[in-house]
């Protein structure tokens, strides 16, 4: 079963905005074994919109479009998909309900005809109840292609996603499974992982296949098995992956199936039931704002102090004026105290600390632009390492922000 | 002059990685009048890229193509070149010595036959030399239309783009101007904007669109102009600007070039000489992060209490015990000391907290779930909120962190 994702807007098609609806919905297709083929962002206009339509159909079995639902003259869809299916705009009278009461009930405020139209759908959809909004999603079949409108807004549509599409999906068609295995590897290079496992990956069976997903100083390989046969995919990707760990067992760290790093630092936490805290100067909060983003996290995520200024870290994180003068503010020793205070403050088993210069411009420091100490207080004392990770200021604040967290993780792993 | 971005690769299709590359390129090229007119990613399939390309022949005069130029087998974008154009590949010295001396040089490892295989190109293309990687760039022409493959390591793409092909479409190609214009309007729904503004709308001339970008509590209109005159661009948008100020003065709040409001707020801390401090529970630093983040930050944001748990207000912020235990930790008594406590503790002008209930369960506090207090202490007091935001977590903290700044923002051009 195949499914093209569409995103329709200019704010995409010129850099104004980032899609990252499309790679929701495609981790939620995968999840059920739909394959997405393809994704494609158009810009709001009718023809390109229909003439990308008429290239899909019969060629995929779902086509998921979001975007161009909004009440204003730049939102297309409805009428796109009305030229589409020959078919027409009626009042559906729950919608109206629906929108009726979101407008006066919540917003306290008039209903006005453009809210009303919200309720216009072709007389042919299926409608998808959205609860959370005022433009519902729709659902219209032409031969062997159903085509899907979202909102673009992400939460309405995630909405749509889980509680109408994805069930309704499972209960009227029939879908191969997808399996993904990521092995993660650590401290050898693309090519060399290559060489050392090519004649393993030449006999791979046919119904898997493997990715490479390099990053500096790590190397993911994910294996993909499609089938029919639940337990055959399983029982394969098994013995495959237990082969390769004969062969590679020295460079592998560990397995996931797409799990961020902050998810599995709290699963490790809640498992030892460990707390954590953070001292963050040139990551500016960014480490907690992860952590803090896990659902649960309050069980083991204690607080942060983003000590951004250098009077922050004396005042607050009780740093002493006399340690930064010595080592300056960017220093292994600041990184050091940073850490233990925060961690005697907070009351937690471990807390990481961060400071640095993300540049453009040197700080309060002289150090050298993209230079940073990490350090990791835990229950039986303290490490720190050095980093320069160059420009960006925005790559030096997220590979700060992961390597910290990395840290973390290495260091609760070892006392599994 | 048309453009096409292709991502290839199957982590994009299965959701494993958002695309960030295509909205790089897009910017880039909206910059120097290129018009992207479609985005696709596709799997990293030798005869779907040949598909696409031949689909995309003649009809754009550009296609430009991230992805799949490693050293493994899963990267099939050269051999597809070869076949696409009827060439074949051959040694590039050039290539061949830059790739050695990295390895050699840098990385002090012996080149491996992967390593070397890098220096293969297609016999017919023009390389795009990448001086931070190992894989070149390539541009080749059929017929009316260039295709250029880039590595989709975002800094060696980034490279290639800025330093590359951004030069080299200017001195090859005639392009028309584009030029953008944003207006942000504050307190008013789309629906109600689009109607005060109906009929300047229905009057803009043919080469300006308008498009509706909203955001909970705000939109922002913004104005494209197409054509070979800038000057008549120019002309026609701040004409056009000006009637519509004169139509919703009173919600427009400023204007940008895609302008985050983290940045909005920066410059008028600046301008005013202010500083800000934080105080975060339930957006867990997120406020702290995006104020960091911008690039000359340090000299208005001094830093941040993140008190996830209560015992962290209690202790670090000395929000007391009692005014917790009478009001709750999710109250304005308790969100309004937070403020003032920070704004006091990190000496700064203006200082923001948040206590709420992100979700999904309930925490130290009773309140409903969505319920959530945003304080705002300023020069002369402080001003406390209580709003809603729902479910799901995500949508809560990112509202709270936007309804923050918001806020703040008000509050400041109050004193403009």
């Amino acid at each position: 079963m195949k499914a093209t994702i569409i995103t329709i807007g200019d704010e995409i098609l010129i850099g104004q905005i980032i899609d990252t609806n499309s790679g929701f919905i495609a981790k939620a297709l995968d999840r059920i074994g739909v394959e997405v083929s393809e994704m494609i962002s158009i810009s709001d206009d009718k023809k390109h919109i229909l003439n990308t339509f008429s290239q899909l159909q019969n060629k995929v079995d779902v086509v998921i479009v979001t975007g161009g639902l909004g009440p204003t003259k730049d939102d297309v869809t409805k009428k796109t998909f009305c030229e589409y299916f020959d078919d027409e705009l009626v009042v559906n009278k729950e919608v109206l309900a629906h929108v009726t009461q979101l407008i006066e009930g919540y917003f306290k405020r008039p209903i006005t005809q453009m809210n009303k139209d919200q309720a216009l759908v072709p007389s042919g959809c299926t409608i998808l109840h959205n609860k959370v909004g005022t433009a519902p999603g729709m659902w219209m079949k032409k031969e062997n292609t159903v085509f899907i409108s979202l909102p673009g807004v992400p939460y309405e549509m995630k909405y749509l996603v889980e509680e109408e599409i994805i069930p309704k999906i499972v209960r009227e068609y029939k879908r191969p499974y997808i399996i993904h295995k990521t092995i993660l590897t650590y401290g050898q290079g693309e090519s060399l992982v290559a060489e050392r496992i090519e004649h393993w990956e030449n006999n791979l069976p046919d119904f898997i296949k493997l990715a490479y997903l390099p990053n500096p100083g790590r190397v993911r390989l994910r294996l993909t098995a499609r089938g029919t046969d639940k337990e055959v995919l399983e029982t394969a990707i098994e013995e495959n992956v237990k082969s390769l760990d004969a062969i590679i067992h020295d460079i592998i760290v560990g397995f996931d199936d797409n799990e961020t790093i902050e998810v599995a630092v709290g699963k490790l936490l809640v498992q030892q039931n460990k707390t954590i805290s953070t001292a963050e100067s040139f990551t500016g909060g960014k480490i907690a704002s992860l952590l803090s983003a896990v659902p649960g996290a309050s069980s083991y995520f204690k607080g942060s102090v983003v000590s951004y200024a250098t009077e922050a870290k004396v005042n607050v994180l009780g740093v002493s004026q006399g340690l930064v003068d010595q080592f300056s503010v960017v220093s292994a020793e600041v990184a050091s105290a940073m850490a233990l205070n925060v961690k005697e403050i907070l009351k937690t088993d471990y807390a990481i600390a961060t400071t640095g210069n993300a540049g453009p411009s040197k700080g309060d420091s002289d150090a050298e632009i993209g230079t940073v100490f990490i350090a990791l207080a835990t229950p039986n004392g303290v490490i720190t390492e050095e980093f320069n990770f160059g420009q960006p200021r925005e790559k030096v604040i997220d590979r700060g922000t992961i390597k910290s967290l990395e840290i973390l993780q290495k260091e609760i792993l070892k006392n599994v």
